[in-house]
């Protein structure tokens, strides 16, 4: 079970910067937003209703811009860009990574790109350019380009000496990377293994073979996945002649986690993972209208199943009162069994093979509560209302939507991922309008026959 | 938008395991569990459902048990250790990190973690109790003790004698860390930096002073939300007297913030993040069985409340066709707000202070949207219906729901949260109860003013 504790650091941050703000102390919330590490002072803005972001903007000393611009969310990062020019975007993302630059621009469009790349010094507009010609989803989108690179032939005093050259070697390099006379990579050595080691010997000797490098078009998700499983701190990124590119490293790889582990929930509301929490309300109710508008129309088609049988109805209003139980249980059930499915997929454990054991397995576990339940339900109608009958036909319907919820919540993951439809998006609106049509078909059917 | 594209290792691995699962390949099925990363082989065990899952682990080498068992999911973890006496989890245990192995013990019944240490070495015993003394989801639990420490006033051309002298250094290791002679903590020394530096300088002249080191009892979710904003590849862990006690990597932070992010989508279908994809139906019953309990309860609630009106509805059976619109509508925009909101708590972007702000928007928007597809539902229901009557009642319940689902969908978390309850878990529950409730209660009600 995972804590629900409060985050200590941030949240006092927060609490007071929002005293800050009440009491107006504009001088504090200054030294706060440019004293602070960038990710923090990003953090207070991205946790702030629009108005107050805009001044909060305001108070952060143009040094710091760059270095905050990187760590806030994308949304309200790209709502500060669309407000500047593009000497400045050039000005404040001056001495970024090239793949944060990289991923700065990508919020703009094509046309301020181009003159924001014309602003930049040569050198730093060739790297992000390249970075910029592969798909942001991609490892080429996620490498950067400060490698540092040995030959194999070298002995480990000469390497040592080789770094000593260096001001300073990049953030999370744990490994020197090895190459050939063209660019390829052939092994990695590890800090750990080059400061251990006997200085007389050389690179090849010593250096790990066994090193997967990164394709540059493998997906983000599956970068992602392999850091995990194999606890990378960084990796080598290649391209499909062996060509050293770049290299990821564990910090991007971490943000990729957490926006892949925020996609699941935020689909299943309909809600994109990047959604940014204080967005305006206008910006808001478009977003949300056309979610409405899509269960509104599942909304409807189980109103006409219901209308099916108005005759029923009227005869017996009973029906009216417990039918919303049977399509809600289906609902809970079947949205337990996509959540299932849905993670299995997202951590690649589910596969054609092995998802047959699952469907059976939620079926019957539908059917074996549903059976559970039933005669809960039946019970409990049968009296409220004196009436065998009723008590009867729900717990009958119960377990029908029950094993359909099961069978819906395994299949359709898998259906709507092979036509390459997000099952985590479509997933909950398409089961529960399976559910609310067999829940109500299913107890105004066998109750249209009983009491016929 | 993340991507949805496949896991390409994984996938094949389990691909060619499952193909060689159906032709009985068992030579073939031994060569992969034992040859492949430890990660990928418990991957390929977590993939499967509970009978396979027992020959794949016959199957599994005696010298490679330990690092496999490691790697599992708690449940699966947690299954196999039940089939093992003492002797032989000390005995796959052995060779593994400190921290791997408290987090292995977690799993057993006191009585066996006390006959597991008993059977251990003395050394690995000293170790592993002592991370057992701290919270399984605090730094402590999370520490490893494999820190290399160095004293301040030594030149790093010491250190790097001294670093010569050990045969490899511990995984993850990105730092020296420097202690006093009372063995706190007082500075950090990169590679990264050291490796630069000239080597007649003092430790206490470059290393790093301002590093924040991780106090022993802060939860394991604010340890992450540190890694994940600095950046860090390793931090220190200190008691209350500053003393150093271990260190936290990066790798171990990786699974927090999987589990974490796991909670909230799993919590909100009822369901535990630890929750096996491939479980038994014996095991899987009971879990489920509660959840569907617990809606079974708030659904007789709506009933409860329709059948208050069904003297109307025998009148107007229209009404019973129409009604589930507004409980749904109602339901789905609660849970978008629900969901927002809940997400911006696990990152800690709400705070009472800006709460409010949320509470007003997602009020508005309801409102808003309300008003937007009341028009467009008054419209269809008057139509179908041929009575104007039912679509203006239909209009003025769906506006009153869509604002009591923001006003529910924000302050329900926040209330929950005060009152020590996960909101994630029971967020949706209580809210889709209020929002049923005032659906049928407003539409039905208003109803029978009109047609009374």
């Amino acid at each position: 079970m995972a804590q629900s504790a409060e985050h200590i650091t941030p949240k006092s941050h927060l609490e007071i910067l929002n005293e800050a703000l009440g009491s107006g102390a504009t001088m504090q919330i200054r030294r706060m937003l440019n004293g602070l590490p960038a990710a923090d002072a990003a953090h207070l803005i991205d946790s702030s209703p629009p108005n107050i972001r805009a001044v909060l903007w305001q108070l952060v000393d143009s040094e710091n811009e760059g270095d905050i611009i990187q760590y806030l969310s994308d949304e309200v990062q790209a709502q500060f860009l669309r407000q500047m020019d593009a000497e400045e975007v050039a000005a404040i993302t001056e001495g970024l990574e090239a793949d944060d630059v990289a991923d700065i621009l990508q919020q703009l469009p094509d046309r301020v790109i181009r003159e924001v790349l014309d602003s930049m010094d040569h050198q730093d507009r060739i790297r992000v350019e390249h970075i910029l010609t592969y798909d942001e989803y991609s490892a080429g989108g996620l490498m950067n380009t400060d490698t540092i690179t040995v030959r194999p032939n070298i002995t480990l005093d000469v390497v040592l000496r080789y770094l000593r050259r260096h001001e300073e070697l990049p953030a999370m390099t744990d490994s020197l990377l090895v190459v050939n006379r063209n660019d390829q990579f052939i092994g990695a050595l590890p800090l750990r293994k080059l400061l251990v080691s006997d200085p007389s010997v050389t690179v090849r000797e010593i250096m790990d073979t066994d090193v997967e490098p990164i394709p540059a078009n493998m997906s983000q998700r599956d970068v992602a996945n392999l850091f995990e499983r194999h606890d990378w701190v960084s990796a080598p990124v290649i391209d499909e002649n062996q060509t050293l590119l770049g290299r990821i490293t564990i910090d991007d790889v971490v943000d990729v986690i957490r926006e892949e582990s925020d996609h699941s929930l935020m689909s299943m509301a309909g809600l994109d993972e990047d959604e940014d929490t204080f967005a305006s309300v206008r910006s808001t109710i478009p977003r949300r209208a056309i979610w409405l508008g899509i269960n509104l129309l599942t909304a409807f088609i189980a109103s006409g199943v219901i209308n099916l049988f108005e005759a029923t109805i009227e005869k017996v209003v009973a029906l009216a009162v417990l039918m919303p139980i049977v399509a809600s249980m289906g609902g809970v059930a079947g949205t337990q069994t996509l959540t299932v499915v849905i993670r299995g997929m997202a951590m690649g454990q589910i596969q054609r093979n092995n998802s047959r054991w699952l469907i059976n397995r939620e079926m019957l576990v539908g059917a074996i509560n549903g059976l559970i339940w039933a005669g809960i339900v039946a019970l409990a109608a049968g009296l409220w209302f004196q009436d065998p009958v009723i008590g009867g036909v729900i717990a009958a319907a119960l377990v029908i939507n029950l094993v359909t919820a099961g069978l819906a919540g395994a299949v359709l993951p898998l259906v709507l991922k092979s036509l390459k439809i997000d099952p985590a998006l479509a997933g909950g609106v398409v089961l529960t309008t399976v559910t609310d049509v067999v829940g109500f078909m299913s107890f105004l059917g066998l109750a249209t026959y009983f009491y016929a």
